[in-house]
Formats: C-alpha cells, sequence, structure tokens
C-alpha cells in the first residue's frame, strides 16, 4: 500500500480525504496532522468515521511526513507554500488542495488572496489537477495544484464548447450555486443553521476570489481570452455544487448535445444527460461524478450548460484523489466509484 | 368590514389569503371555498391557523360567494375564467392569482396551457396587478390578473433598467429560484421531502410557462421588445424567490444605484439595498416586501440585479391583497406591514 | 404609547421582541442597546426588519434607557442582574428574558450557573412570568423572570394534570426537542449548518440547566416534589420545541382530554387538539400559540402528552409581550394575535 | 459471483440496495423488478445511480427470477407473502425486507395490517435477521424476516440491559425518531417538503404497526414479557433513526457502560460510545453503523440509551446485505464497511 499523509484534516476536504480514502484498494492513510487537534483521535472529531478510521491527530511537521508517499494539503491558502519545498525535497509528492499553486500570474495571487507569495518559483512546477484537461501532465507531476471547486464546474461545462469553437468567448454568464460546505469548518454567526438554512443568496456578486483561477483556466481551454461573469450563491444544503452557465452559440448549426456526448464519451467521471434532462445536486452527493445538461431555449443561440458535481468530491477531496490515481498509474476510479447517497 | 370571499383555499396560496388577511384592519373573510374539503374546518386542514381563523370549507358556487365584496381567485389555471364572468355579472370585484387573464395574446396562452380559454372576452377587462407599474389602474379595476411569482421578482428587478432605456434589450437572462411552494400542494413524489431537500435543480431550461407573460410585461415596461433567456431552479426552503438577472448596459456612464434608489424611493414595498449588498430570500420570508441589490462586477457594462420576494406574499397573495387596497382606497399597506419571519 | 427598550438586542430573542413589538398597538421601541454593535443600524444586522424597524443601536448604559417605562432584558445569563437593580430603582418596570432571577434557590442557580449572583436580593421579588399559572402575580409586578423555553412546553404539558393530582410524582418522563435558535446566535463550530442539518441528537441527557428550573415549577404547580427525567434534544430546524412528555395516572378512570380542554378553555394561546391529533412545530412557527394533544396508547396507564410552542415566542419573546399586556392591563393578545407561518 | 434479485426496487430500501450491492465483492444484481417501470432504465428513476448500475427494470415474474441464487424483497407488505413460496420452491434463498414474516403471531399481523395472510405457513421458516441476536440461525437460514427500521434501534438499545436483567420490564418508553425515507416512495401531500420541512411531530402515539413486532422481540430477548410505550416521530431528515429509551434500573449498583462495552465488543456493526457522549443521526447517514450511548442522569436508577442508525441500512438494506454475507459465509462486512457521509 502507498503510504499517505494528510496535512489539516479538521476541515470538510481533510475529513472527506479520510472518508473515501478508507475505501482505497492501493492507498493508506498513515498521518494526519492538525495543529489545533494534536493527540485527539480523528473519530473523536469525526464521529462519522468510527468504526472505519483509527487514527490519532499529530502536529504538522516535516519529521512526521517523512514516511509517506505522497501528501495532501487540505489547508487553508497560505498554508500549503511554507510547507510544501521542504516536502518535495524529501522527495514526497505533493497534492495541494489549496489555491496556493493554482494562479499561475503572482501579482494576481496575491492581490485577490491580500498576501505575499512565499514560494512563487514551485508555482510554475505545479501542475492543475483537471485530469479532463490535463491527463497526460498530472501522471507525471510531483506537485499537484486541485482546481478550486467552483471552477472545476465552470470548466467541464464549458470545455466541449470552447474547444469546439463555437460560442462567443466575450459574453459568458456562470450563476453558480454552492452548498454550505463550500465556506469551511470555521466558527462564524454568517454560516450558522439559523443563518443559512430556508434561504438563499448571492454573493461577491462584484467579485470572487475564484474569479482569476476560472479566467485563465477557461482561456487554456479556449486558447483565448475570456470574458466572464460569475456570481456565486449560497445554497442551504451542505454538499453540491449547481452551474447554470449561459453563453452565445457562433454556429447555431452545432449539435450541442452530441458535441458534449463525444467530448466526454471516455471520460469516466463526467456523465452527459439525456437531451432535455436536468441534473441535481443531489445525483452526486457523496460520489466523484459530474453530470451535465444542455439546453437551447427555444432552439435559439443561447446554450444553457447545467452542471452538477459534489464540491467535496469532485470538487475537491475526489478529483485530488483521481489525481493520485493517476500519479501512481492506478485505474483512474480507484477508491472512487461509489453511488451517490440518494436520497 | 368589506366581506371577502376565497376561491380554492387548500392551496398555499390560499393559505396564505388566510393567514394575511386575520389581520386585515378593514376586510374580512366570510366565505372559503374547497370542492374537496366543503365540510371540513379550514383550521383542520392548516393547524396554524388554529385560534386566528374560525371558518368551514364550502362548495364554490355562485350563491355562497353572493355577500362578498370582493372574491380571491387562488385557484389552478383554468378554474377561475369558467366563474369569474358569473361574479363579475352580479357586481363582486374579483382578483385572480391565477395565470388565466394575464397574457393579452390568448393563442399564446392556449399554447402554453394547453387548453382552449373559456372567457377570452374578460382578458382585455382585466389589468394586470402589479402596483409599482399599474397603480392607478388597479384602483379602478374590477378584474385583477395577479402577475407570477416569477415575473413579479423579474419585472421589479429590470423596470428601473427598461425605464431608464440604459441596456441592451436583444440579450437578457434571468437565472431565478424558487421554492417548493411554488410546485403547489398536491401529492408527488417530484415534490417529496426525500426528493427536494438537501438538493437544487433547475428546470424547464428549454421553455417554462411563465416566459410568455414575463416577454408581455417587460415589453409593456421598455415599450419595445425584449428578448429574455428565463431557466428557473428549486430551492430545497419553502418560501421565496431570488432572481439573479444579467443585462448589459448600453450607456456605462449611468449611476445604477442611484437610479434604483430614485426609481423605488416612493414604493413602500421595495427596498433598494446599499451597494455592495446581497439580499436573502429569508430576510422577506411571510413579508410582502421585495429587497433588490444592484452590482456591477469589475465596473464593467454587465448589470447584475438581485432581486428577493417571498412566491406566496409579494409573488402572490400579499401582492393580491396590495391590489385589493389600492381597489378600495385603502392604506396601501393595508395588513401587510409585519416584518419578515427571520430566522 | 408606552416606551420600551430593549437591552441586548443582537441576539434571536431581541430581534424576535423587535419582529413582534413592531406590530403592537400599545407599545413603540424606543431604545435598543448592543455592547458590540452600537452605532449601526437594526436593519443592517437584521435586514428582515428593513422597512419595519427604523432604529440605531446604542451602548447599553442607563441614561439611554431611562425615558422607558419598561425594560426588556434579552441577554446572556449573568448580564441582567448587574444592571436590573439600578432600572428598577429608576423606577421602570423590568421584563427578564434570562435565567438570573428565575430560580429562587441561588446555590442551585449558582450551582448550574457557575457564578455567584450579583443580585440575590431582587430574585424573591421577581414574579415567574407563565400567565398561565401566574396571571394575577404578573399584574402587579415590576420584574419578571420569563420562563425558560424548555420550562414553558413542560408545564403547560403536565399542568393540568398535576393540578388534578391523577400522576404518579416520582417518575416523569420529560423527552423535549428545540430548534437552532435556542442556542443563540453565537459563533461555533457545532451551530454550523452543516453541522446541524440533516441530523438530530440528545445532548445533555446527564443533566441541563433546565432542570432545576423545571422542577421548581413543576414542584410549585403540584403542591409536591416532583421527580422528572429530562433529555434535550436538538432539531435540524430554526424555530419550535416539541416536548413529548409520559405519566403514570394513579386514577386511570380520568378522561385526560376532557380534563386538558377544561383546564385551557379560557386561555387565549393554549390550543388542545382534537382527540387523536398530533400537534407540529410548524403550527406555531412564529406565533404565540402554544398547542397540546393528550395520548393514552392502548387505554393504559401511561399518559403521553404531546406540546409544541415556537422556542422564540411562547417560549421566549412572545410570552414577555405577553407579560407586558398583563402589567399595563390591555387586552392579552394585543400584538400577538398573528397566525403561524406555514408552510 | 452470487447472483442476485431485487423485487420492488423503485422505493427507498430497493435503491439502497442497489447502491449498496454496486460495491459488494462477491455479489451482483442482475435482476430488478418493478411492476410501475418495467422497461425503464434503473438509473432514469434514480439518477444517483448513473454510471454505477446498468440496469432495465422487468415485471416481477418468478422467471426472470430463476436464474438468480438469492432474492430480496423491498416491497410494501402484503407482496412478499405471494411471491415468496414460489421462489423458495426453485430452490431461491429469500431476504424479506417488508413485515410479512416478522410475526409469528398471524391473528396479531392480521390486525395490524388489516389483511389476511396469504402464507402464514412459511412464517414459522422465517429467521428473523437481527445478526446481533440470530447470527447462527441466520447463516442457516433461506428466508429472512428482516427486522424494521424502528424495531432495530430499540432492541440494539435494549439488548445489553435486558439480557443481563437489570431492568424494570413493566415500564419501559421508547421515544423514537425517524426521517423521512420511513414512509417510502409515494406520492402524498403529508410528505411533501413544503409540509414536512422545518417542522417535527409525533405520530401514531396511540399505537403503531411496529409496536408488536418490538414486543416480541423484546420479549424473545429478555425470556419474559415486556411493556413498552412506543411514540415515533417524524424529523424533517432523509435519513436516520434516533432513539432515546428510558427504563428504571432494577440493580443501580450495575456500571452500565462496562455491559455495553462489553455486549458489543465483537459485533462489527455496533458502536458503544465513550462515557458522556451523545449519537448524531449524521455519523451513521448511509453506513450500517449503529452508535449508542448510556446515561444516568444524575446517577439515578433511570437509565437513558440513545441510539442511532440509518433506517435505509441498518435499519433495512444494510441489515439485510449483512443477513446475505452471513448465510453465504464471507466476512460480515463485506460490501458494507464505508464510512458515513458526513457532512
Amino acid at each position: 500500500m502507498v503510504k499517505v499523509g494528510i496535512v489539516g484534516a479538521t476541515g470538510y476536504t481533510g475529513a472527506e480525504l479520510l472518508r473515501l480514502l478508507a475505501q482505497h484498494p492501493y492507498a493508506e492513510v498513515v498521518v494526519v496532522t492538525s495543529r489545533s487537534e494534536s493527540g485527539e483521535r480523528v473519530d473523536a472529531i469525526f464521529p462519522g468515521l468510527r468504526g472505519v478510521v483509527d487514527l490519532v491527530f499529530c502536529a504538522p511537521i516535516l519529521e512526521v511526513l517523512s514516511g509517506c508517499d505522497v501528501v495532501f494539503f487540505a489547508t487553508p491558502h497560505g498554508v500549503a507554500q511554507a510547507l510544501v519545498p521542504q516536502v518535495l525535497k524529501a522527495g514526497i509528492r505533493v497534492i495541494d488542495l489549496s489555491a496556493d499553486f493554482r494562479i499561475r500570474n503572482i501579482a494576481l495571487w496575491e492581490q485577490w488572496y491580500g498576501r505575499s507569495h512565499s514560494a512563487p518559483d514551485y508555482v510554475p512546477r505545479a501542475v492543475y489537477g483537471l485530469p479532463e484537461f490535463n491527463r497526460t501532465a498530472i501522471a507525471d507531476a510531483d506537485l499537484i495544484a486541485c482546481p478550486g471547486c467552483y471552477p472545476t464546474s465552470v470548466q467541464l461545462g464549458l470545455m466541449p464548447l470552447l474547444q469546439a469553437g463555437c460560442i462567443d468567448l466575450t459574453d459568458i454568464v456562470a450563476n453558480v450555486a454552492s452548498g454550505v460546505t463550500g465556506a469551511g469548518r470555521q466558527a462564524s454567526i454568517a454560516n450558522l443553521h439559523a443563518e443559512v438554512s430556508d434561504s438563499y443568496r448571492a454573493y461577491a456578486a462584484s467579485g470572487h476570489r475564484h474569479l482569476p483561477e476560472i479566467q485563465q483556466a477557461l482561456s487554456d481551454i479556449a486558447g483565448d481570452d475570456v470574458a466572464l461573469t460569475f456570481v456565486p450563491h449560497l445554497l442551504p444544503i451542505n454538499r453540491g455544487i449547481h452551474a447554470t452557465l449561459y453563453a452565445n452559440l457562433t454556429d447555431t448549426e452545432v449539435d450541442v448535445q452530441a458535441l458534449f456526448e463525444r467530448r466526454y464519451a471516455n471520460e469516466p467521471f463526467v456523465e452527459v444527460l439525456p437531451l432535455g434532462d436536468h441534473p441535481q445536486t443531489r445525483s452526486v452527493r457523496g460520489s466523484n461524478y459530474c453530470q451535465i445538461a444542455v439546453h437551447r431555449p427555444a432552439g435559439g443561440r443561447k446554450v444553457v450548460v447545467l452542471v452538477v458535481e459534489d464540491n467535496l468530491t469532485k470538487g475537491a477531496s475526489g478529483q485530488a484523489i483521481q489525481c493520485m490515481n493517476l500519479m501512481f498509474s492506478w485505474p483512474e476510479i480507484s477508491g472512487l466509484g461509489a453511488a451517490a447517497l440518494t436520497p
């Protein structure tokens, strides 16, 4: 079994890594670190892992990670960049779930994250971990920058259109909604049950940190600049992202349904729904699948793409494991084949 | 006290009329009809009205309505058009919450509702019950066609921009989400708690019945044709509509915040939020208020309008009572001044 | 209009006082205090009050309260006792929603609340604000100790049985469940949406702070010691308490349905449901009503009482206003007659 | 691979069997039947199984089941008894998730289920499928009557106390709450999201169908008659049962924590929590685990047992697969080792 370490495992993406890796046939978690919970049993913090994960949190120092073959960073932005250089020098491969190595333009990163980057030399070395776009590069990488949850959904929804070159790149709208685990596991009034449940709202409508990542990624896919309006919303659910994407076709003769089906025919985790269908976030709850439907209202030039994923799975920890599977040449679905939990 | 009848009071808009009218200072419900629950106490069906409403459902026949000054129809589409002509002939004013009299183009109505219209001659007589656009006409009307829940939110969100003539009318996107009471109170698998809760999805992305109503209304406001892409979504909440509206400014010098504040300065039920704010559906839960915020991401030509309303109140029964208040020359907020129930 | 002050209005019971008092015909809130939000508009913190409450928080000092006729304390335990003596000396009546003046045995209070009581001399002066038991005393009081939310539900459910002397006092079980607003509006991980929603659990099964209050109150009602097992549970809802109470009848000939109906025949806010019915928390959501049903499984000696109330309304702020109505000799239902918000 | 058939797979327990068996290492579903959906793809009805289950529903006739080694019945009560005799005669083992073969007293069954039993001769042949009580008998059985969801939780919570003979059998209270999937997947108004969400209530307080099953099972465990008060409640969650059990100790010297830990030390799916802890339904969401905590309020004679399980997994389909594992001599946790989905 390949030995896995997880740095920062008291958040939701860390817990999701633990849940998923407990079923992995080739990898085994041997170290979980937490600054705040060092010495505490994992199942005392996450009682849902009781009987399944038998580990104790330890402090996040290089020594405890030295026996690992690969280390996942499930930390807030700014943490991984401090430790990753040493881990890589120790010959350990790194899969970072945070935003630290996603954005190639360091100045842009520093502007949106409000701090200076401490390991800018490592950014070019990082491979952007979207298997549907970067499969080969991921397999050879020793440092993966996993995509953000919102960016994953927007890229998968627009990729067939961008690669076919059939939409106007100057006016795309991404109206995206996320469950509350996207906000992390920190004490706050804003995310209390009594504040969030039975309600819905947009946030950061004037600008969100994921925008520069999405712009960079879409431009990479399209091979040209893309102008996107991105408005995130907060859903009163725990898991799930739903993207409603609007673009104008430059070629109204294209069969968009066939285009999507063809593009994703061999992708293990992207399901294109039958014509006329609408995906639901619950259909991918806890699974690594992404489901997509394409509509053309009244058969016009506007194409509407609907995408669902679980923000903690395909949007974070599941995709990170999918990258690991590629890095170790295992079947890509290893440990990720479970169906969604519905209802 | 003005005497009120409610036809079809076993649905959610009927129950909402009962809840709101129980607090009305000038009007009193004297008749509630229901074909299925005739003879049953209202509080046996709606135990939340116990101690507040002391009425028994009776069959929906003209005779029982004859003592009323005004009758609300809270019936599925197709029902009001059969009874309304007789009620009007009896000198009773009518406020219809269904879609029966909203669309002037009868052929269009028949196409979307899949049946022939039995009272087409009454459609021109109906006044569209959006006080913010039609206040004077409503006061003089004897037949009100109350706007749909989705159309109300889209119109209030776009009205200042349309009336100022500062957006491109050929490409507007309305991404709108509704709570489940919008689907009515009928037995169904699709709307079970286990099917809807902890999930989110779009529906009718290729075309929804509210689209022709919205198109007609926006064109009336703009004085020109409007091309709209409208995608409704289902929220796992009971009440509330959230519209996220996207348009391109033709005049980027306009101060949209000031435009909205000016337009709605004297509207009792439309609140324009401070610059940078985002409305939440819970902030209008159970109230007749609509809250609106306007954003211009990165200060560009795209304007994003965020609108929330309660689909049962401002989107249906509250707005119907607001129309009644105008028809009887009462203060417009009579019976509608209560704050939202938060949390 | 009687002038009202609210101390500590950034919590849920404070916000509920503001919501309810905005509709009160005889009282008007003129001062709201908050240490943390001083200078901030109330509707910036509670956007659901926008358009309805036009006030700014000020610091909680005696001077700002001096123009009030009555002051509500909606503060965490320990706060009211520091300020109440001065307020009373200024001739202002006090209605305290916290636990500070509920328990006559000071040592017991200090044991459960883990601090010394700074105004023990005022405890005997306080009248326990349960109108259904203490109506006359409340009318004459200048200091009201409002019952806790759990204690209110248990007392109203057991009162008819205790006063009739027909149950065994040595073995009563109160299995009670509360919505999350009962935990207050403080930043915490435990009450995040992602931690609470779609889940259910007991807490404090070995002992909860409300137990001594319930024991004292039930003994007052019964005129004898009562032994109670009380287990609170956390519901994934915002508002509502549901008590399931189990007792053994000492007289199995008693008609418990008739007993309850008779006892509460003249109570404006207690509704005894028809035989065989089961109350739902949503039926009292946002209202001051309490609904009760009584069952005898298989007609045996075990009596099961089901009680619902809204923990923020009848369990806190509504009941406090009911006390104020009695203190000022207004109709008891003034400002409290609104129906529940359902759905 | 052992070949599995599922009769009645359009309900929630059928879908849960499909979800769980898709991960089973030794068993493979080859036939799924549905009278109403015959000819339809499984993933059209359950889109959460898309990409994981590639089957089409067929009509429930004996012929299609003939190639199976074992057949699960996930049908409403009354269906299995009509078909099971033929299936058994064909040499196929049967695991019935319905109530058809649970109750030995046929008259009692007929009284509670309101119909005559068509296969009473098979009832004695059925083995009650609670592995923690009946492991050996299950391994040898060809007809399993799986316990109901409520009965499973009550039995697991009381078994250590009953087997130790340390509680009073004449007065036990089981206050139990279930998520809405317990009510099945049928169209109804009562279980709509708008009727169930953000609410809580008891039901069937005067008598519920699971009572005779629980009484029989507890008496089997205790070796004596047990008098139980059982009140079920409806939680606004999809999955999960929480039992709060109250009994009086006849021996107050017993160390109940040690008793529970000892009793369940070797049970793969029963976790006794540390002293003072409280289980949450979400900790077993989607998993086959049951978590239990024991409390003695104020150290008295009352013992309070808290039990959580997922009603669809340990309370139905997971437990049925656990029985299958025993019947085929596979490791008991085969296909059932996944952790709960939290959050």
